[in-house]
């Protein structure tokens, strides 16, 4: 590509809405164009680097034996309703009324569409296992677009869907797509995490996340630096921090702690070590039954330092749809102001749910059900009842023990970029997607779902790539592998013909090459091309062409190299490799 | 490609609502799946064919030096507020409103964001000429959508859009895409004709569609064996029969032709050449100032055995916006029933209109202005005034003379495919898109738009070529180029080990091919791949290798032709360059 008869359009500031390093290197090198809040126009200079994103992945999806479709955006709400969706999704579903009145929805993913088709096409275990994906365009009503291409509400997406006779099916299937992620992000050059995930409210049996690992991700994620362990911060286990519990040493002490509604104020009032206190969560669950509304109570422990992990509470037997407690419920039912509340004396209706590491303490602090007062020295057994339910209640923090007992845990910051699901029966089921297994008998398709975000991607990787100049892409993602920078193109022939012959080359070499024939002084046309990142420049100059040398610099390089003429091609194509 | 790993679903019959050849033989080659009304899921074989259309069209935008970018599906209102197309266009245009009652458009097309765009992005002359195109789905909430791709309401287009500083520049950009789709088109391997078009009511400064010619086209559209004129019918212009008008030979006679209201009864009552006659059309033109309306009356006189034409009518002097008289204004101002209407005694305020022919036309037939009466004998001058206005006001016919005056008009039927259009400055200046010229004075970037309808080039191509066995597709567009059919894979390591070399040597020799490993009888297996097209199969089987041969046959070709083995790439490769 001649950069002449190309669009380059790149800027001086970042627009002020782009809060993000990645949106505003975005903005400021023409890659994308703001429509509409979360809605843009990807310029070329942007829709080649996602061209490369969607390559990468159809190669490596169509290696795994996956069949690319394309289903259409706008989808009849009756396939939506069939599966509950059409209500259960708040205003993020975007939905429009045809001239009839009819109602459809703007695809956010298209579960519901593959399961129609293929509840049509399958009639046998014999047409199984069957995989497609398509990549196409999605919408999302978000509540608050943002951040470019990180939050948009209009984006492309990679979706795929398999289709298997039984469980073991699925989880060949679910190892098949899994391995074709981790050779897809490679192939991008990125660096990231797998981890296992918690399956959420969609249900199934197995989910992992792919994140990007950038400072700046929204997400925390788990792993353990000696043994192949990594999860999210929801699914990511907390095991004890005693593996048994000491005995009681101290005697059980009424304290006063005035304004001392929190344990940090506690432990600073006592002179405590925060983790020798406990706080008390209260939670209402409440349940219907013909028309009468019951509610439970329940006490969670944490030791106040530790954080609440609420995917993990929605775990706990019967906690499934809590919510917090009000005050005037506290008033009630524990006859005390919140802030100090705790277990002794606390007992039915009341259910008291203790964190694994708050059943194994000793001689802790905790609120002692009277307005102004907590506890020194309670103890499990002597002080209360042992705790009626122990559960993992809380987030890791770094530095736990690993669940697979092969080191501690590390945190590290990640930008969620793709997502492996298990799904199981929960839409075949709905849908009544069966096929006739080998006794000839109708079962239920077990499903999986496989999503990667591939305009994320673009806002991902800059995130993990840059300086104060600009992008620095991957090779594999970069929108042009190589840039020539000729040095007065327009007044030196041997600048000219040495660069044409150069541009030449490395087309018949298969890179992707842009050659800067725009005319520009040498700071500006730099500066553009560090702001773009473009991982590969040649200076053609007069100077060191009268020495027989082109001057290579990589994107992370400090300093160019002069390179023989003769060499240069060969010089490119080890640094790409590399 | 093999077949085990590929999804291939065909069928016996068509769904009833399939109507026309191409909607039917798509449905039954498993290419498409209806989601909706005019909505289709592109199945693996269609989306293939779809990716190749893309392809050759995205090669030669490219090499017209277009600039490929993405502009979104989901495109505010404002912008189309400001053309004033959301509210002149109708229930066409889907619209949506997001979860903060915001108005959406989703787009048909993208004159208004690529204008937007370029407006933000263009300050001087020196950047321009410049072309942006993008290939993305579009939206027609149609009235009728039927004949599968061929009427759609989502379906995918390939728009551009160029910008130029002047009308010689919009010219230029226009031609260079005239000739990148004659090169598209030619590419795709089907017979094609561009016609020029009437601009309508865009506006604008020149037109041409592009024609898949098929018997089954909707349009009729018109050219010249012997030279290179071509329009459709909106835009071909009829010349007058005759160069100059005969004498006046008869005498003007008042006749009875009760229950004669249309020329074809008069002509058979009278014993008279339909060609003889006139017919009267009566129109009405409704015009308001300060709020009240005034109405004038035009009559249009065309020759008995022509057709009008509505959109010429358009082009008359002060018939841009006409409707058809009601009667009671036709008994008002003609003082007699319709059907016996004529130009004989009609003056002002009656604009009377005579289409070339009739105004050269002696001695003929026309109403009388009396129920129940014709004239024969008419003469212009002697027994009426001249017509006001002379104008082409119908419809050509085959055998007509070409206006270039090289030979006579033909008329054949096509499918619109494509159109390119000198839009001029309409959207520049309603959405104040201005560049600083020469003299760095602001002037309107004169546009220019270019589409082709890339789902429905499919469905033209089969209206175009097809049998009683199913498709034929060019080789360019066919979802693989080749087919190898073995028989008996599984009982013959002779067949298995010639069908897989074959298959790694085509797929060396870069030919799209798809191996059949279904393990299906020969008589299934063909029947697919004649129904689905595949253009150029090949037969492995024990008798022919046993002879050094394999059987070659061509979708079009009667019998098989017995290649050697070692013949047998280059062969193929001949045939595909046919």
């Amino acid at each position: 590509m001649r950069a002449s008869r190309f669009f380059i359009s790149t800027l001086k500031e970042a627009p002020s809405d782009a809060e993000i390093v990645s949106h505003q290197l975005m903005m400021r090198a023409g890659m994308i164009k703001r429509l509409g809040s979360g809605i843009y126009t990807y310029m070329p200079m942007g829709l080649r680097i996602i061209r490369k994103v969607e390559a990468i992945i159809r190669e490596e999806m169509n290696k795994a034996a996956a069949i690319e479709l394309l289903m259409p955006l706008v989808q009849p709400a009756e396939l939506w309703q069939e599966t509950g969706r059409w209500d259960k999704m708040g205003p993020e579903l975007m939905r429009v009324k045809d001239r009839h009145g009819r109602d459809f929805a703007i695809q956010p993913t298209s579960e519901e569409v593959i399961t129609d088709v293929v509840r049509s096409e399958i009639k046998s275990y014999r047409q199984l296992p069957l995989n497609f994906y398509h990549i196409q365009t999605k919408f999302r009503d978000e509540r608050r677009p943002r951040f470019g291409l990180m939050r948009g509400r209009e984006f492309t997406m990679k979706d795929a869907y398999s289709f298997d006779r039984d469980l073991a099916g699925l989880q060949a299937s679910y190892k098949v797509m899994f391995d074709a992620y981790v050779a897809i992000f490679t192939r991008f050059g990125l660096k990231f995490r797998a981890v296992a995930a918690d399956n959420g409210a969609i249900g199934g049996t197995g989910s992992h996340e792919f994140h990007v690992i950038a400072s700046t991700g929204e997400d925390a994620i788990v792993y353990c630096e000696t043994s192949d362990y990594a999860a999210n911060m929801e699914a990511a286990e907390a095991l004890p921090l005693a593996a048994t519990r000491p005995a009681a040493a101290q005697a059980l002490t009424k304290t006063s702690t005035p304004d001392a509604t929190k344990c940090e104020a506690v432990a600073e009032l006592l002179k405590l070590d925060l983790a020798r206190t406990v706080k008390t969560i209260a939670l209402t669950v409440e349940t219907e039954t013909d028309g009468k509304v019951a509610k439970q109570y329940f006490m969670l422990l944490l030791r106040g330092d530790h954080e609440l992990n609420e995917v993990k509470v929605g775990k706990v037997p019967g906690l499934a749809a809590h919510r917090f407690s009000t005050e005037a419920e506290i008033l009630e039912v524990y006859g005390c102001v919140p802030g100090y509340l705790g277990p002794i004396g606390t007992k039915a209706p009341v259910t008291v749910v203790a964190d694994r590491t708050v059943a194994n303490m000793a001689d802790f602090v905790c609120g002692a059900n009277d307005a102004g007062f907590h506890y020194t020295g309670a103890n499990w057994g002597r002080d209360m009842a042992e705790p009626t339910l122990v559960a993992d209640l809380r987030n890791v923090v770094a530095g736990d023990a690993s669940p697979d007992g092969k080191g501690v845990l590390a945190i590290e910051r990640g930008i969620e970029v793709g997502h492996v699901f298990q799904l199981g029966t929960a839409y075949s089921e709905s849908m009544k997607a069966t096929f006739l297994d080998e006794n000839g008998k109708p079962a239920p398709l077990q499903m999986g779902c496989y999503g990667i975000g591939v305009t994320r991607i673009l806002g991902a990787a800059i995130e993990q790539n840059f300086d104060d100049k600009g992008i620095i892409w991957p090779t594999s993602l970069a929108p042009f592998e190589l840039v020539l920078c000729p040095m007065g193109m327009d007044r030196s022939e041997a600048v000219k013909e040495a660069t044409e012959k150069l541009y030449a080359d490395a087309q018949a070499a298969g890179i992707d090459v842009i050659l800067d024939d725009r005319g520009l002084r040498p700071g500006g046309m730099f500066a553009d091309w560090e702001l773009i990142g473009v991982p590969h420049r040649v200076v053609i100059g007069d100077r060191g062409l009268k020495e027989g040398n082109l001057e290579y610099q990589g994107r992370r390089d400090t300093e160019a190299t002069a390179v023989p003429v003769a060499d240069i091609v060969s010089f490119i194509q080890g640094k790409m490799a590399a």
